[in-house]
């Protein structure tokens, strides 16, 4: 049997406790939603609904082809000027996923020669983007400037240093401008993958990188996604013209892949025009991680302070993990639940998100909800 | 400067005329297409526009967060139990992208010890597939069930062969019947993209694999887009159940990767209910296709044969190619334009696609257009 070899893996998966199933959710799922990456409440914003409908109607239901042949419409470029004018870039480029634009931006920057020193706990886009790149990968501590320094101090020829703004699965941020500045030292161009910044940090959620002072820089690349804050899909590079130029000349995933739906270019941008008539959505998300962060804290929760709007929530063993998560979720309430081959470290957690629309009640409930499904508090509980 | 190299490559463009730059269309384009990929003229049928804004009104403007967690709804279910009906296979995974989901097919099934045998004029994406899979590569020769053979038969352990169906640039279709003789003489599955075939070939538009035979068969895994025949975006991974689950388990451009937006999922569904309603469109992209080239050759152009309804017409030089595109649009015919690094052998082509929905009439007018714009004919003319 030619896929034979799958049914053992299959196998071992179901006697580790680590099969993974789809779960389809019904359009009137009534969880508490602190599982997905609408950070902003946008997804089901009106004006976002309107956006994708009335772009599906002017210009179809997918774009057709290439963005090079008859996959570009005014609709992207239009949403191409206002990306990169918020993050304040010179230029963007929209993809058909954040996945794709980590793909282009990688394989587009580290050629043949060149070194490319990436972060050891980055997304598994950027990974992929690094082994299809030329050039030769050097994996680095998490978050360690100095690590950054010493891998490139020594190369020459051209290189860059790629990095999660915020870290998807802790939640934490790179120590942005200490990264800049050893880059800065040995001309080290940088890729920075700001899916989890942009909508949440940086002044109005212009993201990290801004945060930073990356904007505009010369030397930095900013990858973001269409699909969390700004409730669509899609993914863009921001970064110099020149370097936008290069991408729409050589990048695989941007000429060999059809461009982005008409509907998710019109969401994203009326998602982005809310969010820069609302700013404050992106200070009240924080304010609601932060809230959530405390209350898990103060309920004796392993809970990493969060950077961003994702809170990180430590279980003790992968399949305890899922039980908490399963109820949680039986008790009205959804949570992210990552564990082996998703985390770096082994280490099973519950991913929660904070968006921007949760009120202090719903925070609260959560909170209730998650302490009592615990299977540590419980196994405390019962044996008492 | 990081990024100074890509100044030089950019330069060694302009001087060879290779520069890409995008145009963007407006949504009242008056160009007759002859570019894209809406083989069944589907992405503006009122149904599949209806269908992307209603998903969108129903369940927002993205999908909030991979299929794992929050990114699948009983939408992403029913497209992929329907997709799977229609193509004859047990089960379907829909993925963000065709380029997703081929990245996925090969990185989940050739596992490291494994033996990938490519084509030499595989699509781009298949490519990337091969080189993030951990199995060793052999690309064979194209079209050649012998190589593939001879490729297979010494080896022991897992092995694949991957193909597309319906070649992008040429339009030729793969050997697939005497492929699959070679693979099963030696044990391997095979995994084939029928991108360009699902809507045009096979009963009703069901593909080039359902063609061949291989629908539903234990060996075989097909990757579809929905971006193409379908209108849409989005890509498919169909196959046995337990390929599937496989892929759910372990795919990377499945788990870390938003879910395909509400939208473009509508957008599929519909075009795929007409498509089952109309199946006479596809014979129609059929004729259309093979009238065009009938009426090319008639008129001396260099045109392959279509097996699907991409016919491709071979063009002097890379500079001759953008000229004689260039010419055609100016006449308010767009046609596709295929050069270096595009293109495998180094030859340019025009590069048309018919489309159900063409008249005969407007098949015509668009020889005519090409003719008058061929830079070998106007040469001819002008030293007559
Ligand atoms: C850090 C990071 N980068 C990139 C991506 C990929 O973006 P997308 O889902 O839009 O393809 C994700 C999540 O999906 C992510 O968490
Ligand atoms: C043969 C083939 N496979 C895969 C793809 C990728 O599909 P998508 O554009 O939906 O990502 C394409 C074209 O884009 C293609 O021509």
């Amino acid at each position: 049997m030619a896929f034979g070899w799958i049914e053992e893996q299959a196998r071992a998966r179901r006697r580790a406790g680590l099969v993974r199933a789809l779960r389809p959710r019904a359009a009137d799922c009534p969880l508490l939603d602190l599982a997905s990456n609408d950070y902003l409440g946008l997804a089901r914003h009106p004006e976002v609904i309107e956006g994708a409908a009335s772009a599906a109607r002017r210009w179809g239901g997918g774009a057709t082809g290439s963005r090079l042949v008859t996959g570009t419409t005014e609709a992207h470029a239009r949403l191409e000027r206002e990306l990169a004018e918020f993050c304040g870039f010179d230029a963007a480029l929209v993809f058909s996923s954040g996945y794709a634009a980590n793909l282009a931006a990688l394989s587009a920057l580290a050629p043949h020669g060149s070194l490319i020193v990436s972060d050891a706990g980055n997304h598994a886009s950027l990974i992929d983007g690094c082994r299809l790149a030329r050039g030769t990968i050097q994996v680095v501590a998490h978050a360690d400037p100095e690590a950054v320094h010493k891998a490139l101090h020594t190369h020459r020829g051209p290189a860059v240093m790629v990095t999660d703004a915020v870290f998807s699965v802790d939640g934490d941020a790179a120590p942005l401008a200490r990264l800049a500045a050893v880059c800065r030292e040995s001309g080290a161009g940088m890729v920075v993958d700001d899916a989890h910044g942009l909508g949440v940090l940086g002044p109005g959620g212009r993201g990290a990188a801004h945060a930073a002072g990356l904007a505009g820089a010369p030397d930095a690349v900013v990858t973001v996604t269409l699909s969390k804050a700004l409730g669509s899909q899609g993914g863009a590079v921001l970064g110099p013209a020149p370097v936008i130029d290069h991408l729409v000349n050589t990048a695989r995933t941007f000429i060999f892949d059809t461009g982005l739906a008409p509907a998710a270019t019109g969401a994203a941008l009326a998602a982005l025009r809310v969010l820069r008539r609302e700013p404050e959505r992106a200070a009240r998300a924080r304010t609601v991680a932060a809230t959530l962060h405390a209350r898990l804290a103060a309920e004796g929760h392993e809970a990493v302070r969060p950077d961003a709007a994702v809170v990180s929530v430590r279980a003790p063993s992968p399949q305890q993990a899922v039980a908490w998560a399963a109820d949680c979720r039986a008790a009205g309430v959804a949570v992210g639940c990552f564990r082996p081959p998703s985390v770096p470290d082994g280490v099973s957690r519950l991913r929660l998100t904070a968006r921007a629309d949760l009120t202090d009640e719903q925070i609260e409930h959560a909170v209730r909800v998650i302490g009592e499904a615990c299977p540590v508090t419980r196994r405390t509980a019962s044996t008492r």
